[in-house]
């Protein structure tokens, strides 16, 4: 334990390779990853930042043009978070190529987490794992849905500020993605915004937002992000976020949300999918399987 | 609980206006709802196909398509499930317009599903309906993801059968969108076919099927579900990987997924957000907020 308080102050001091070890050791809850979890300080405020989307709207170019305008001053943490396979237990695609040329600079730390193929631990894992990155001094800190993207949701539920990245071509889908999309959305950013359909899909979506009584007016911003056009108007969005969360109740939400999660996945940690697959192979050849026979057993 | 057991018996005979009730006693967890569930006979092994994929690909017009190829010697259920967002508890979308013309056929019956709001509990609250769907001799149950789709892979844990519906347009997206995409899909279908885009799609689609190595091999299949094109030969692959499900190892995961979603459902019933949202604010005004604090005495 006392490696693991040397740990923590080695993170405090925005140590990358304790930072790497700390994740690691909460990732695949290894010896000690409690105690590290639950002695971790707790005043840490920094901005998490969910960049979620469809697959293709541009959101690791996006990521990479954040990085671009910020590292020279600002100290940056990217997640990326691949949804991956129920199936697939611990895959990991992570080939974050796009984003290489910043993989060695000092003030980037660049992680992929593969999901630990858990229906609903996914988030209750992302939760922990923010928690330590909090600690180690960054300005901001971005959490990046790679993939299918079906747990945008689920991330919206976790950053503070939620980026939906589109791109012009899913014009006539506004409609459809109104549902969802328009309450997790903070800030709408509308990549590739050069291309000829930008301007009336821009439109129709700040005419949906605008729809939208909440207390916080939903930025629709236009960026190229590979020209790097539009990325200072999406962190200024981003920091007036920040600010107005400060006294809203959106906050206390979060925190909600933080805590089912965990309690969630602490009330879980004995139920493990291998030992439920004996108990139905066993009762089925018996032939004696009952399906709220067996939930019942274990609850 | 008499009255229960008639409602039970009703729905083995296939009566639509006590599986509404049924459905609805679950939904809402009425008074008996309990009782209900572990009360059902076990012994329905109906095919739940789920229709997944993103917005825009066309799965209402599928289903609608599906429904004319099958009502005239078959009885069908739909299930439209709105994952809707997490902070607009119960919305619902249900404009199921597209698919009105089999409203009142006698061998169909549909129902759209809002999300309970609940992140994690939407799956345990499917699994229930679906079972007591499942009492109703149908000879297909048809569960279509509406809406933002962030709950694809969630339905695909809980349908035996997974059609991922895409079309030609997403060309470019193949490669992003495989991790994901390529394990939960049993058939792939690409619908909007007579499209330019759609033999190259449908040819680089295929070839990534090919790598996969499971004993089931994806079919890859072309429709135009407007003009009932090519919809005969999704109804044979549902029916063929029916076939191929009883003798698969798959059939324990969906069980063992069922299971869990139902432990973690039941391990969590007496866990509310507004409860926590009010230990928190106190504890923020008291100035005493701990995160795993609270997460250890809600365990």
């Amino acid at each position: 334990l006392q490696s693991i308080d040397f740990l923590i102050t080695n993170l405090a001091q925005g140590n990358y390779a304790s930072l790497a070890r700390a994740i690691t050791m909460v990732e695949n809850e290894l010896p000690g990853y409690d105690y590290l979890l639950r002695n971790l300080p707790t005043n840490r405020n920094t901005p998490v930042i969910g960049i979620t989307g469809p697959p293709g709207a541009g959101k690791s170019t996006l990521v990479n043009s954040l990085l671009q305008a910020l590292v020279s001053k600002h100290k940056v943490a990217v997640l990326s978070v691949d949804p991956s396979s129920p199936f697939n237990l611990g895959a990991l695609l992570g080939d974050r190529i796009r984003m290489s040329e910043f993989y060695l600079h000092p003030n980037v730390f660049i992680r992929s987490l593969a999901s630990r193929g858990a229906l609903g631990g996914v988030c209750a894992k992302l939760i922990e794992i923010l928690e330590v990155v909090q600690q180690a001094n960054f300005d901001y800190i971005f959490a990046e849905t790679v993939g299918v993207g079906q747990s945008e949701l689920d991330i919206a539920g976790i950053a503070n500020t939620t980026c939906v990245v589109m791109v012009p071509e899913a014009g006539d889908e506004v409609q459809t993605m109104k549902a969802g999309i328009m309450e997790i959305a903070d800030i709408f950013i509308v990549n590739k915004a050069d291309r000829a359909e930008a301007d009336t899909f821009v439109r129709n979506l700040t005419s949906l937002v605008h729809d939208n009584t909440s207390e916080w007016a939903v930025p629709v911003l236009k960026c190229v992000a590979t020209k790097h056009v539009g990325t200072a108007e999406v962190i200024e969005a981003i920091v007036k976020h920040t600010h107005f969360l400060i006294t809203s109740d959106r906050k206390i939400q979060l925190l909600v949300d933080k805590v089912f999660h965990l309690v969630q996945a602490q009330r879980m940690r004995n139920v493990h999918r291998s030992d439920i697959g004996e108990k139905i192979r066993t009762q089925l050849s018996q032939g004696n399987f009952n399906l709220y026979g067996l939930v019942d057993s274990l609850v």
